[in-house]
């Protein structure tokens, strides 16, 4: 892949999406639900899906697509390019805020990430990393995460997980909340996965992901030394739906060893 | 007091500080902790209070300043005029994050709220009201908050009260935390009013939050039909710390009733 051209061909694909969902607010939102009432879908995220692969399937017709939306290709292995898009990631915040959510892109060669793309696009910032080059927001380069340790870190995790749950030991993330400087929510998975790349939050901790929710999140945050795995270690599989947890790699192996285990 | 130019005068003070904050990124933070190790402070949020005391006391010398940093007067009563000063919200986030923080101010005269600021400093959104004329962000006026349900709501809260603790049932709570759409927590209560008044959050719910951090959101809240109230459901005392909860009018009665209870 010639990288520097498709980045500059990505980046202008995603600030045309950005653009559509922006002018989108001024019409009527259609929304679903998927697997849960809480689970949202709208007419949008399907129309960005759609919007990227005509463009993908058109200029790069040997690529494939994996996307939540499901308009892509049924994706079983990571050879070739693989795209892996969420349309909006966020889109409870999309829905009900009109901002704090992002488009999320990732582009893989044989499983390598290789371009990573999250567009924070209400707030116009576009976080971005080639793979050896470092990352970005806009034109802006990421600083390598500096030392932290656990107590004077900001998590980002949702509430829900310090309560008794079939996953994981609810105790110990209670240890967790107490001993840490603080903790965030701003739900959407790519936005907090950039906030980890530019240390706004030291840690984003995930029960269940899925790889187009990271792919992207990935490339940028692994650029400036963050550490990305399942809550057992093992790097992320970006053919099915995980564990997660992206974090600053001073505090990384100690969140796995004394904070967050399975059941 | 004549509120139209007091109003004028308080939003150029205020951009002015703004521009101060944003400016002393170029220069190093002194950063020392208050009651806790995680409850830090700034020479920034010292310096801004002791410029906006500076210009009141000057300026308007008859009127009296309750503010964080203890610059102000000593507070025992609300008569005449009060200005309630948080110079940083969330000062947490302005050390680890550079954003996320706000300028909290409210303006009350014999315990009424007259006129009430949120500045988003780092995206430069004011968010404002002058009582009985509405509210509004920048210069877009913020909507009347339309009806909404407890399963369909998103939650301004901290994960810690989802875990065993002195002060309030956390067993409702994680009945809350599983009956709602979505929980968020953003670490800075100012700015949480504002999306609450915006309608971003449907509710914000705090164990301890001061006067300075409420004042000014409560002038804006109440433009747009947002009840507040401590938790077990009277008006804010602004001269003591309390328990507190700002939320759209078709909810707020259901949160005290059947998810928030004081031990």
């Amino acid at each position: 892949m010639e990288l520097h051209a498709m980045d500059l061909y990505i980046k202008s694909l995603i600030k045309e999406a950005g653009h559509r969902i922006r002018n989108s607010f001024s019409t009527d939102l259609v929304i679903e639900t998927k697997s849960d009432a809480n689970d949202l879908v709208t007419n949008m995220d399907k129309e960005v899906e759609k919007f990227f692969i005509e463009r993908i399937r058109q200029d790069f017709p040997g690529h494939r697509v994996f996307g939540e939306e499901g308009f892509g290709d049924v994706i079983k292995d990571l050879n070739g390019v693989v795209w892996l898009l969420d349309p909006i990631d966020g889109t409870m915040n999309f829905v009900h805020q009109k901002s704090n959510f992002a488009i999320s892109l990732g582009v893989y060669e044989d499983g390598i990430g290789k371009l990573g793309y999250i567009y924070d696009v209400m707030n116009d910032r576009l976080y971005h990393a080639t793979k050896g080059q470092g990352a970005y927001c806009n034109d802006e380069k990421l600083a390598p995460l500096s030392e932290t340790s656990v107590a004077t870190s900001i998590i980002g995790i949702n509430a829900t997980w310090a309560a008794p749950n079939k996953y994981i030991d609810h105790e110990k993330i209670i240890r967790l909340l107490r001993e840490v400087r603080g903790t965030r929510s701003y739900g959407s998975a790519a936005l907090e996965l950039a906030y980890v790349a530019s240390g706004k939050i030291d840690a984003y901790v995930s029960m269940r992901l899925s790889p187009w929710d990271i792919a992207g999140g990935m490339v940028i945050a692994q650029e400036v030394g963050a550490i990305a795995t399942n809550f057992i270690g093992e790097a992320a599989n970006l053919l099915v739906q995980d564990t997660f947890v992206a974090a600053n790699p001073s505090i990384h192996k100690t969140l796995l060893a004394d904070y967050i285990h399975l059941k």
